[in-house]
């Protein structure tokens, strides 16, 4: 029986960021309902729609489709769809074009939740803490001034080649390969389980963050460490928890 | 006649880091004087050797040829050459391989000038600051939380693709691109005239540091502002230097 930590030796922890780091369903939705010029629907609603077209449209250009690589643009192209396209298209004129690029601009305005900051801090003290977002360098740079991310290392889809979707290596590899470390002592943290799946395939380490409004209540509740009979090292609700728990998790056999 | 700012509209500056941001000589010369063993040569002048094998071979993997792309593992194979290859084969015997292995970590270990740390805070309060270096990103990150250097994003030639010789739209360009910024909205930061003639080639703006070892007394005393009938944008002494400086410089027309 080994007394090895389920992170023993990692050096560097990979972030996840859209929902992971930052609540961008909260964000969002207030910077719609700011906009709104009194239209009442369902905010929320849009924003998730905004959010999914995003992840389908990263994922065909992960998978080699046709589609924007700048996250800006992207946020863009997805934004007129919705605005003519779907239902929504009942308020196509709601904004002129400058507000349309503002609000474009609201994915690099994201708040982090409320263990964010001062979670990201401890860490830093411990090892190397590095996102690994599909977002655009720039979008991440001006999140992290704004919300007061302290990355050491801003690694992105776009920087590294390819969106990271499930089974992609330029994303997960290329990261480890940047670090001039093995996989097994890179830590993948989110708060979505397909993204761990995909991490622990290539052998990265897996830190599974529980955030009220990502994944399905399945995934949340379901998600469980080796030690409990799932698949992921370590499970937590905060940064600041992972924080506590990460020398004795980290430690050696 | 405008009254622009020599750096008008300038959102990013992007610096040049061994010699600019950190003084290599000191630190390299200091770490083989510390582990000398009593060997009484002239330990600078290994430091320097070692140092211009690296920029040899990055500028031949740069302009296409054989070479490794890992910093760390140049480092060591230029270390190996230096002590089989060349007068210092008389001491080839010095190091063992663990001593080896930790001496090429020197370069992780490097010291800022002495006004980096505060020059790089105030300057992170006005504008993004990221590094465009040939280090690898390890390194970089290593250096950053070793020097205390809150870098927003670290850049790396093999990031991106290529080392950052002269004329190669890889580095310059790729960095503006990955800050969604057009060229005349970057500052190149550099204590090596070069590296600055380069990024203007592109269309960036450029700011020369004078740095006491860096350069060539011809090229320190030498290089002038537009303005004073030179082809750089802003000459400076020290960081320090330039955060005071930097807002005037910005300002529109």
């Amino acid at each position: 029986m080994s007394s090895a930590g389920p992170l023993e030796g990692v050096e560097a922890l990979l972030f996840d960021v859209f929902g992971t780091v930052v609540n961008w369903e909260h964000s969002i939705t207030r910077e719609l309902q700011a906009k709104s010029k009194g239209v009442d629907i369902d905010w929320n609603a849009f924003a998730k729609e905004w959010r999914k077209g995003y992840m389908i449209t990263t994922r065909s250009v992960a998978a080699g489709g046709e589609g924007p690589s700048n996250v800006d643009v992207m946020h863009r192209e997805i934004l007129d769809r919705l605005l003519t396209e779907t239902k929504w298209s009942a308020i196509s004129n709601i904004w002129n074009e400058d507000e349309k690029k503002d609000l474009v601009l609201a994915w690099h305005r994201l708040s982090g939740w409320p263990d964010t900051t001062e979670g990201l801090y401890a860490l830093k003290k411990q090892l190397l803490i590095c996102t690994l977002s599909n977002g655009n360098v720039r979008l991440l740079a001006d999140m992290a001034k704004n919300a007061d991310l302290p990355w050491d290392v801003i690694f992105s889809g776009e920087l590294l080649g390819s969106y990271k979707p499930p089974r992609n290596p330029k994303t997960y590899l290329g990261a480890a390969y940047h670090l001039t470390l093995p996989p097994n002592k890179v830590a993948m943290v989110a708060a979505h389980y397909l993204d761990l799946k995909a991490a622990a395939s290539f052998g990265l380490k897996t830190v599974y963050v529980r955030r009220p409004t990502e994944d399905t209540v399945e995934e949340r509740t379901g998600t469980k460490t080796k030690k409990e009979g799932g698949d992921v090292d370590v499970v937590v609700d905060s940064f600041t928890e992972l924080a506590e728990v990460l020398p004795k998790a980290r430690s050696l056999a």
